[in-house]
């Protein structure tokens, strides 16, 4: 039905007559020529109709916005002086001979490129519209591309694709699960899967060796802002190889995506231990764009007059750590209150700083409401520790561990942005060295990662010592955003129930949840590890997207609905009589 | 952790140290040595320990089946006389000189290579060991191969992969509906995709031009024997194309999949209009490696004095037809009564026959039960009919036509198969012009494919003449099997409301069930049509397999559970409540 896509022509097409398919962009009536916008998905080319031929005249006049059209006509160069260079096809037009309308449009609820005056439900009420939008068109195309890029290497590193089950089993305490009703089984319940973790480690007990699956996952909880019901990981696992093998299959895999997708050389990515991305950028998931650390001072101010410091100073479990942000005794008295509230967010019940005027000064060089409670060798201890500047200013973070580096680390990502302190536009890492468990509120302890990592000791010692104990597990870093997560996993049955065991998960609740692997990891597991990334944030990371709706299609809202269908809907009577289910009646209390 | 994997290991790579991991497929003790074949996903190599190096040996000698280990060896020829021509690695063997077990097994319940001594039930529940079985791991491979080559080609054709909900809307009557109840709306219920059919036109009116997807698909039905609860589609969709382009693109596909996983040359598809493909084949999706053909004679049996013949004969919806089995006559009268059972199961009350012993001879040379009631020249005119030579059988259907067709197509399937009549290995076609509509039994009409199917003609004229009116639909068939099916859809909204009135869908049913694609009609929909291939039936065709869990990683059973992970299980009632719904107590009667 067409010779090109209209977004492809330019001057090397001027002479040719082309047929094009299309809708109509905009549709001008100017100086008694119409000229019609016409889009398809490689772009826009404007096609003027002139009264000479009277039928298609006629035709192209009565176009409206969205109609879809089919436009035979010559490819002429643009009279001079209305070559557009923002467009690939400004350089050309179409004198249209013939135009035939395939499809009227009635009129929109919204012109596409006045989509920012609608709010987001009306655009996803009329999704099929929305994604008309050059922009979301780019974004879905990159996302396909990914995906095509990530397989071929996959395939071409010896990764078979094999599909795991959606209908899964319904765990006990699935908590997040989504539950689907069987109906030639009363009474029971499939699940949809969260991770297909526990079959890709069934398929390396089965000597697949390597695989991989672009899969589906689902959780049911309540959505933050990036969260979706069902999102897309791409998963894998291989055999034989250890942990450093794998990171370095998957870097590669990642660089080379980005290398194909936006000509950008990640370089090496460097590697860090769990414990120093805590301590120098109070976070898991460091963004290493942002150039300021954070750095202990407990045992500068252990002895200070100033409880407030010394307090956690002297605790086991407190820090205090400062955060110099060159040249940032410029904010505001305004600014530095309302970091001071977006700290309180993370549990900081303040936000003491010092203002370096000039360093050479310590009595009158340093402006800061808590100088007073340091003595004058703290202040130049201080300094040293930061390599303060004048002009610089230095905040603190004084409470248990876990509030500073939650509330320093957070303020380090909100500097960066507010102050666009960043240094590169891609900055990935992998954090390692994870500890196996961490302790609970109620002293127990649980797995910082999933229960069948591998710790880097024997069970005896992870036995010994538990909390001390480092697993095998590397978490893929990018721009501060966690691109993908994994480890080797535990492949002989006596360590996996020495995990469970400390994570006091008993035989019973053993069997009953995990039967299956255990009794797998009985008939020659073979050593085995993998990873997951996840496809949504790599692609709103690749596409600069505030939203995960932007990258998917059909996104559902934040309260998991999808406006355009009204999926979830009631279902019939009879339909839940055939499932063996009945909706309880609303409580009302 | 290995230099190589066991099955690639040839006599190039002799006076090579290797290392090799895997798994102890046998062990033999043999000759004061021990031998074990070394198993990987790349075949096995047989290692040899010998008592010189005696820790090794020890360890050697302690394996059994199904443990993990990995052994260093230097790769030698194997001794004259010991070479075995059926191993890929069968000129070579390692002199194994350090073994480590990285896992021990228990002993399996079952030895792979004894496999079919237990049922099947048995290694359903012990997949991850049945799984390691060579064959199974060559079919999941080859179905691994056939994705990665379809995305190829349809990445190489201008496709986005785009991904469509798993979550999605739950329609009023969907009986054949996997249905999720909602969390955040209680009462209200999610429903998981038959088809991504709506979403992939609504994909054409975005104009995205070209979409493609292996997508999940559910459908919660009687499980028969080739029937999945998930099944897998190659789905796609294309805006601005005909049919003939469509379906060149996809033949185009499938051709070149044949061609590089099997080297087979499928040559160019046959087109059958479905009315020739009924009365030829009594069939819409013939086996064409069967030269049988099914040939109306109707018009010579109705004056025949044999009510049987002459009653169908005579009756618009009758049909008498007739198919020749070339050297048939050596039939036993066993065989044809088991035949006569065989007709009985699609509705035929008898299977009448001639046996062509000498075709010049029309009283003596034809022996049947019914000949005597056929006048000379009608056996005449019947041996010129169906070409009839010495030596050949003639079985007869005469009944309500579609229980001949039913019944005749099937005899024809069966002798194809019995007799092994297969002319080539391959026979793919097209089946065209379909019907629109049927008749109901309530005379009611019904849409053949979907309601979303293209007429070949205006509104105007599918109103006036539903019945006999053809659709722009198109199946894709091979040796039998339907392997895919599409059509052009309707894009007008007029043509849409037509066929849902001529199905008699009121227009709030339409609102209910489709508003959003009606809606979406409205705003600008291109010309577009699509397909739909059936992976799991199209991997099964190319592996050969009887079964399509044969072709699935981890399958449900016919009565749609997992005997590996139980599922589906129950859940506790505090699942149910948080979800708001309760199981019904079972109605003893």
């Amino acid at each position: 039905m067409r010779s090109h896509y209209c977004g492809e022509l330019t001057a090397k097409n001027i002479s040719e007559v082309v047929t094009l398919c299309g809708w109509v962009h905009r549709r001008r009536d100017h100086g008694g020529v119409i000229f019609l916008d016409l889009r398809d998905r490689e772009g826009v080319t404007q096609v003027v109709f002139d009264p000479d031929r009277a039928e298609s005249f006629a035709l192209a006049d009565s176009c409206r916005s969205e109609f879809v059209v089919q436009v035979k006509g010559l490819v002429r160069a643009r009279p001079e002086g209305t070559v557009n260079p923002n467009m690939n096809t400004g350089e050309i037009e179409i004198l249209g001979h013939e135009i035939e309308i395939l499809n009227r449009a009635a009129t929109p609820p919204f012109q596409l490129d006045e989509h920012q005056a609608v709010g987001e439900d009306i655009r996803l009420k009329n999704r099929f519209l929305d994604l008309r939008r050059p922009e979301i068109q780019q974004k879905l195309r990159l996302r396909s591309k990914v995906t095509s890029i990530l397989r071929s290497y996959l395939d071409d590193n010896g990764f078979l694709d094999i599909e795991t089950p959606i209908l899964t089993r319904a765990t006990p305490e699935g908590a997040r699960d989504y539950l689907v009703p069987s109906r030639t089984h009363q009474g029971s319940f499939f699940a949809l899967p969260q991770s297909p973790q526990l079959f890709k480690q069934l398929l390396m007990v089965s000597g697949f060796d390597r695989y991989y699956q672009i899969a589906k996952c689902f959780r049911d909880e309540d959505l933050r802002a990036d969260r979706q019901p069902e999102f897309t990981q791409i998963d894998l696992e291989t055999s034989f190889l250890g942990q450093e093998e794998i990171m370095s299959l998957t870097e590669g895999m990642i660089s080379n995506l980005f290398k194909e997708v936006k000509d950008v050389d990640l370089g090496a990515f460097p590697r860090m231990p769990f414990s120093e991305a805590m301590e120098k950028y109070g976070s898991d998931k460091p963004d290493l764009r942002i150039p300021l650390t954070i750095e202990t001072v407990s045992d500068l101010m252990a002895e200070v007059d100033f409880k407030v410091f010394s307090g956690p100073a002297k605790d086991a479990n407190g820090r205090v750590a400062a955060l110099k942000v060159p040249g940032g005794n410029s904010l505001t008295r305004k600014q530095i209150d309302e970091y001071t509230k977006f700290v309180g967010i993370y549990g900081a019940k303040g936000l003491a700083y010092i203002k370096v005027n000039n360093k050479a000064d310590l009595e009158e060089g340093l402006q800061s409401p808590i100088v007073k409670f340091l003595p004058v060798e703290v202040r130049q201890a201080l300094l040293d520790r930061v390599a303060a500047q004048d002009g610089d200013l230095i905040f603190f973070g004084a409470d248990q561990t876990n509030v500073v580096n939650e509330a320093l680390g957070a303020l380090r990502c909100k500097l960066g942005a507010d102050l666009d302190l960043y240094t590169c536009e891609w900055a990935p890492l992998w954090v390692v060295d994870f500890p196996m468990f961490e302790q609970t509120s109620d002293g127990g302890i649980t797995a910082i990662h999933h229960p069948f990592t591998a710790p880097s000791c024997s069970p005896e010692d992870l036995k010994a010592n538990p909390l001390t104990a480092l697993s095998q597990a590397y978490d893929m870093v990018l721009n501060g955003t966690e691109l993908g997560g994994g480890s080797i996993r535990i492949h002989q049955s006596e360590m996996q129930e020495t995990v469970f065991g400390l994570l006091n998960i008993s035989a019973e609740e053993q069997e009953e949840k995990f039967g299956f692997l255990l009794d797998a990891l009985k008939f020659g597991a073979p050593p085995h590890g993998g990873l997951a990334f996840g496809l949504d944030r790599l692609v709103m990371l690749m596409t600069g997207s505030a939203s995960i709706r932007d990258v998917i299609a059909f996104p559902k809202t934040q309260s998991a609905t999808c406006l355009l269908t009204q999926a979830p809907g009631e279902v019939s009577e009879k339909q839940l009589k055939e499932l063996s289910i009945r909706v309880r009646k609303p409580v009302t209390e």
